[in-house]
Formats: structure tokens, C-alpha cells, sequence
């Protein structure tokens, strides 16, 4: 199905939206969404609702559904539980097809809650209308700066990312990280919350054919329909890398999952194996799943798993070693060609192996060219597919990093390259800032660096084994 | 083996250092040794050494070793794997007994090199000269503002963490990130390089009496005198922990690690059970490493596994119930007590339950106390052992950090307690400085929280099971 269909669109791309239930009181979170509307410059109309009427931000609030204008192609509702069903009612008679519950208490709240649920998706089936949560903060579109959220955001960057999540607030506070920490846009994020309609199978259909997204991060609890998710996700992950982060893996998990969303046990084994046939490559905590966004985002799949890495300590260098065979990186021997353009630049007993430690043999006399000539040679060895760069920063041995990457960009060849910065902090950020801003993306540690670069490989076996053709070779 | 006797100790409580092979070019190595010195304010006098004579930043050069003043208690050479054996002879014609070997090219590099080490070795085992390195940076002491890495370092913060490292350039580069984004403060640091004489283990012995040291971090890549070292760290570790992180566990490491120092192979499962009987906590990346270190630097040992944790989404308590079980802590059922103190700040359906999800039924009226109440109950409940904090950070909902720790400050009760922050890195990083320097360490995710708080766990079973007297209970 394509993206001209999906249900999704007006929830992402609407064009007129009523806010149900809304608060004059500053910071309620229905309040909030009006200022997340007005802050970020949605392009469409807003329509806030609530008996008392009056004005909200300088919008006019109309008293009721009823007295709405038409054409409203999506609501937002700040109704509780209980009340839906009504509120359901008045929208369906005011021909609005297209709801958003952000209350809790339904699935997710004992036998009652579910009873709520039940006769709300019923009503909304009877009456073609499509539903996204309940229990889920809205949508957010950077396209055309849709901020739905009830979640107090202060701006969200433009790129490639697209989250999709079981939970809310776990999303909000993420893309705020993702954006400020890790220099990494977001393109569209949708909360699926406990999925009684709409749910992460849709979401995913709407990206897969949104041009924006280059990478779908989705964090899940549960699975409702298994088969369908990943017959979705098979068809999408050929066309951009499917992260997956789920937790509810162990009883505690679940146990807690459950009173959250309603969420139910689902086989941890069953679907690693569905998500790897699936072509989806699956985070085992909150740092992979970040850093494995980080480098789906902007980097080139690689051919092979043949790395290699230049360092700065011998100790980190046996550190990275062993990453690369715990990851399955294949740590390979540096071609004569290579050597030859690397010896001038270190000092003259430096043993030129991989990893590459450009200090072993005392201090280089030009540090900048002792990281700079390695890393150029590596980029246009044919033997190389992926490489991996340890810096330290301090007041001398620091490499110039915005000249670095003003030399490595022209290249014609493209390899994915990632990096890892020790040393005081400001020094790390400044660096960290220069290199992810010119699309180097930079880890944790290096054995997350390590971690990150085979999880491209892991993309690229995945992809070759269903033999589909790659996004970018 | 006391503090008194140890052979370390004129290495980090020298008076009178030669450094030798001093060049008057800034940004040198051997430059920067002088220059370090003089920034920390070095409390002894350095003498340096060069043929050419002169001054380098008004310290007077002596131009050979013979002209140096009588009672230099500790040397450091920059000179040459091959000129070294000439430079032992004339510091023992001198009587100066300790000597620092920081160039490379003995073991570390092939048969020849390693027929100078053992040459040196032999001599200065005969003239009664300790040596630490070869291959190795200078060591660190913050009580006396010994300062004598030739690594640039801008300033090392005064604190209770020691590092050991058979890597100089591994160390001060981590150390100076420990100081600036960790907050973490350094007692010592001793970078033992080769292991020619002094190792780790006479580290371990020096810092197990020193007052200024509350846990010990050593980073390692072999270990030459294995029975020796397990038998020392199990003494020491009874009165301070000692993290471990040890690298070249794989072919592709130990590979590296051989042509870095001369690294023999070492069983890892030996090795762990070695150092697990010794009471040793293990390490095994870059990230546990220092989270451990963090965690023990200032934290209780808690009497049982027993934990408590607050969150903001019912995502991330999913998250962190996985984690809990994962790595052996006990999610406690909270006590009518507990849940009676706790239910007037949550708005009225809340599940109170544990992982306590405070937003899982709506905002909370009040924010702060909505965290701020269940923290203090948690730190009153008899069956909770630790405690663990998930805050999200934004321009409403936030919490004021630093009345939370004027609060809990002041309880008698004493329990570990570990935080987690999310939202815009700018606000992360101002509630981590707050937190941190009250004496909550921050993670960099919700799972390693749980890991670091784990590990606390662990050295009490340790240290239960060898029948030990424990730091603080």
C-alpha cells in the first residue's frame, strides 16, 4: 500500500484540526499543544474546544463539537476515558473521521478500561472513523511543522529520523535528546500508544513512502499482529534501515509493560528471529538504539566488514580489536599500497598494523597528518570498507578536526566512517559538534563506535540475503 | 606489605625529580612534563637534563646527570630504548635509585627491544634501581600536585578515584574526562606501561593504605604475575573496591596488545574467576568501566538488591523492569506504608507500583513532589536497598534538583542512588552537574544505571562471601 492511501495522512498532514478538552490554564497539557502549534508555525488551522469559550493564545476556543466549522479533518481529544464514547458521537456528527485519544485508562487500566476500549473502537468501526492511542501524545510532523504533542517542546530540528513509539512520554524527551546531543533531525513522530486502531504497521507504511525519512526508529512493548508487522516491515526495511528497540523481554518487563499499555507476552526468540528475517536490525538497549539511529542516518552501506582504525593508545587500540570480534568486524591487513602512504607521516620505528596506533613510537611530529594521511589512504584502499577514527583532544595533539573533514568530503569515495573522542569534555563536545555536523557520527565509546559500524554490516547481510537492492552502495 | 615500605612511594612522594632528556621546544613531550609541573604547582623541585644546558620556563638545565645535586630521589627518562642502559649507570653512579622509562621500543617492539629490556632490567636489579615502564607516561598524585605525565594536562581535579594503567596514553586523556564530564576526582594515577619491574601490584599495595583513595580503577591488557596480583587485590579489595577492565580477550586484541606492550595471552575465564575470588569487580567495556567507577566512587554499599525506581513513562519503567532482572536486582513489592505516603502526591488513579510510573494517569499536579515524595519514601522503607531516579527534563515538568537533594541530604538513612536524565542535552547536563555534585551519579542510560547500582551488589556479595568487613554498611 502506498503512502496516497494510508490512513496515517490526516493525522500527520492535516490541514484543520480540533483540540477537544482544552485548558486556559498556562502548562496543562492541553494548553501545551496550542503553544507547541504556535511556537513551531504549524501551517494548517487550529480549532480549540472547551464549554466555556473564550480565547487561548489568541485563538478563538468554540464552546462544542457541534459548533465547529466544517471540514475539520482531525481532533485531538483531551476527554477522558470514560467520556470518549460521547465525545466519539458529537465528532462522528460532525463528520470527523479522524481521532487522537491522549487519555490513559483504557487498556491500560483493569477490566473497566478495557470495557471503555472495546465500545470506543466499536463505535469508531460502525462509523468509519480511524483512531490513534489511546493513552499516546500526538504526532509530530517537521514537514509542516505539525507539533501535536501534549508534551512541552521547546523545537524539534528538521532530518531524517522517524520515530514511531508504544509509549508517549518515552518519545518526546528522546527526539529532544536526539536533536540536541546527538546532531540528529527527526522527520516525523508517531505514538501509537495502546494501539486499539491505528497502529505501528500503519505508521510504518506511511514512512515507507515518506521521502523525508531516511531512518524508522520504533520503540515497542508488545506486538499485537505479529505477521502483518512484519510482512510490513520485510517490504519497508529494503527500502530504509527498521531499528528496533523492545523492551518487555524478561517477566519484570513484561510485568510492568502490562500495567502500561495493556501489553501482552510475546516470545523474545520468536522475534529476534521474525525482525532478522524481517531485514529489521534490533537494539538490545536504549544506547544501541540511539547509536544505531546515529549511523543509519547519514552513512553509506557498506560492501563488506573489512574495517580498519586509527588510533592514538595502544591500549584503546587492543580495545577496539576486540570489539571488531565480538561485532564481527574483520580487522584486515593494510595493503603495501597503504603502508607506503602512511610511513612518512609517523615516526620511523611506528609499527604500521590495524589498528593503527600513530603514538606508539613517540609522538608524531605533525599529529594532524599522523591521523589525516591513514585516514585518506584508508578511504581509497580497496580493501577497506568501513573505518573507524580514535582521537584524543588537548591543548597540542589535537587534530584539526573542520580541516580533517574538509579533506575526507571531497573524495569521491564513500565509506562509512564513524569516531570516538576522549579527553576534557569541552574539547570532546567542540570536536564531536565539527565531525557530526560534517557527517561523521560520533560515539560513547569505542566499542560502541565498533558496535555501530557492524550493525551497517548487518543491514547489508540482511538486505543481500533477501536479495533486494540496498539504499545507497 | 604497609604503605610504608612500598616502592611506589618515592615515585609519587618524590622531592627532588631529574628529568632527563629535556628539549627546550615547547609542545615537546619532555617540555610538557616541566610545564605540567609548574601548572599544578608541584610541591618538590625538578631538575631538568640536557647536554645544551640552559632554562626551560626558569628552571634552571643541568647538562649531564653527573651534575646534578646530591639526593634526587626519583628520575625520569625520556632518552631511548638503546641509550637507556648508559643512562641506569649513570643515575646509580649518582645513587639516584628510581627511574621512570617512558619511551617504547623494548618489549613492545620485537626481539631486540626486548633484549634491551632485559638488559636494563638486569642491571638495575643488581645496583638496587626500581623501574616502572618502559612505555609509560609519568604518574599522577593530586596530594602533592605531582603532575608528571609528558601527556598535556590541563588540570586534574583532587578526588578519590585511582587509576592504574599498562597504557600512559589509555589514562590521561579518561582522567581528564573523568574530572570534566564525570565529575569525578582523581587521588592518583600510575601508569605502569611495560611492567619491566614495578606493576600493578605494587600500585594496588601503595594505594590499599592511601587515605585520599576510595576505589581503584585499573585498566590492563596481560597480567605477568598472576597469583601475586590476585592475592594483593583480594587484600585490597576488602577495604576498597577495584574495578577491573581488561582488554585483549580475543585474538584480534590480544594480537594488538602483544605489539603494544609485549602482552601474553591470558585465559579470560581463568582470569575471571581469579579476580571474582578475589572479591575484584569486572569491567568488561569502556562505559561499565568508568559508570562502575563513578558508582563506587561515593556510594554506601547496600545491604541487599532490593530496589526502588521512580520514572516519568511507563516506557522506560518497562525499560529499566527488563534491565532489573538482567542484571540481578529484585524489583521489591512497595509496602503499605510506603504506598500510603506516596498516593497523595499522584493523581488519584495511579497505579502505585514499582517501577512507580508518576505520569502514567496524567500529569501530576505537582511535579516535583510527585518524584520528591516517593524518593524519600523509598529512602525511609525498610525492604528497599537502592534507589534509582528516571527524570525527564523540559521548560514545565522538571524537577528542581537541587531542593530534591536539600531533602534527601539530610535523611539518616543511607541507601546508594543512582539517577537517569532525559529531555533537551542542555537541561541534562545542568541537572546532571547539580545531581553529581550532590553525591547522585547520573548514567547515560536507563539500563546502565541499573548495571552500575547492580555492581554495588555484587562487591557486597563478594565481600560477604570472603567473611569481610565492608567499607560503609
Amino acid at each position: 500500500m502506498g503512502k496516497m492511501n494510508n490512513p496515517l495522512i490526516p493525522f500527520l498532514e492535516p490541514k484543520r484540526i480540533a483540540i477537544i478538552g482544552v485548558s486556559k490554564t498556562p502548562d496543562r497539557p492541553s494548553y501545551t499543544i496550542i503553544r507547541n502549534l504556535k511556537d513551531s508555525g504549524f501551517e494548517g488551522e487550529i480549532f480549540p474546544v472547551n464549554p466555556a469559550g473564550g480565547e487561548i493564545l489568541g485563538v478563538k476556543i468554540y464552546k462544542s463539537i457541534q459548533d465547529l466549522p466544517d471540514n475539520i479533518d482531525l481532533a485531538i481529544s483531551m476527554i477522558s476515558a470514560e467520556e470518549t464514547l460521547e465525545l466519539l458521537k458529537s465528532c462522528a456528527a460532525k463528520e470527523i473521521r479522524n481521532v487522537i485519544l491522549s487519555s490513559s485508562g483504557f487498556s491500560d487500566r483493569g477490566p473497566r478500561g478495557m470495557e471503555w476500549q472495546r465500545e470506543v473502537v466499536r463505535y469508531a468501526k460502525e462509523n468509519r472513523m480511524r483512531l490513534l492511542g489511546p493513552n499516546a501524545v500526538g504526532p509530530v510532523n517537521t514537514s509542516n511543522r505539525l507539533v501535536l504533542p501534549f508534551y512541552p517542546i521547546d523545537s524539534i530540528k528538521k532530518g531524517g529520523v522517524a520515530f514511531i513509539a508504544q509509549s508517549g512520554l518515552f518519545c518526546c524527551p528522546v527526539m529532544e535528546f536526539a536533536n540536541s546531543y546527538l546532531h540528529l533531525g527527526v522527520s516525523k513522530s508517531i505514538d501509537v500508544g495502546n494501539c486499539c486502531d491505528l497502529d505501528e504497521s500503519e505508521a510504518l507504511e506511511y514512512l515507507e513512502g515518506d521521502k523525508q525519512t531516511r531512518v524508522i526508529a520504533i520503540y515497542m512493548e508488545s506486538i499485537r499482529k505479529g505477521r502483518r508487522f512484519c510482512d510490513v516491515a520485510r517490504r519497508v526495511a529494503k527500502k530504509k534501515p527498521i531499528v528496533v528497540f523492545k523492551s518487555a523481554k524478561t517477566e519484570y518487563g513484561l510485568k510492568t509493560a502490562a500495567s502500561h499499555t495493556g501489553a501482552m507476552a510475546v516470545d523474545d526468540k520468536i522475534f529476534d528471529t521474525a525482525l532478522r528475517q524481517a531485514g529489521v536490525i534490533r537494539a538490545q538497549d536504549m544506547d544501541e538504539f540511539l547509536d544505531l539511529v546515529k549511523i543509519f542516518d547519514d552513512n553509506p552501506i557498506p560492501r563488506g566488514n573489512r574495517v580498519a582504525i586509527v588510533t592514538y593508545s595502544g591500549g584503546v587500540g587492543s580495545i577496539v580489536a576486540d570489539a571488531c570480534e565480538r561485532f564481527g568486524l574483520k580487522l584486515t591487513d593494510l595493503s603495501k599500497e597503504t603502508k607506503r602512504k602512511i610511513k612518512p607521516v609517523l615516526p620511523p620505528s611506528t609499527r604500521i598494523s590495524n589498528p593503527l596506533d600513530c603514538f606508539s613510537a613517540g609522538i608524531p611530529a605533525k599529529v594532524f597528518h599522523a591521523y589525516r594521511v591513514p585516514l585518506l589512504a584508508f578511504m581509497e584502499a580497496g580493501n577497506i570498507d568501513l573505518i573507524l577514527a580514535c582521537f584524543m583532544v588537548n591543548r597540542i595533539w589535537t587534530v584539526d578536526v573542520r580541516r580533517l573533514l574538509s579533506e575526507l568530503k571531497p573524495l569521491s569515495v564513500k565509506k562509512p566512517i564513524a569516531a570516538w573522542v576522549m579527553g576534557d569534555y569541552q574539547r570532546v563536545r567542540e570536536s564531536t559538534e565539527i565531525l557530526e555536523r560534517g557527517g561523521i557520527p560520533v560515539f560513547g565509546s569505542p566499542e560502541r563506535a565498533v558496535r555501530a559500524l557492524s550493525a551497517l554490516w548487518k543491514y547489508r547481510k540482511l538486505s543481500d540475503r533477501a536479495g533486494r537492492e540496498c539504499r545507497r552502495s
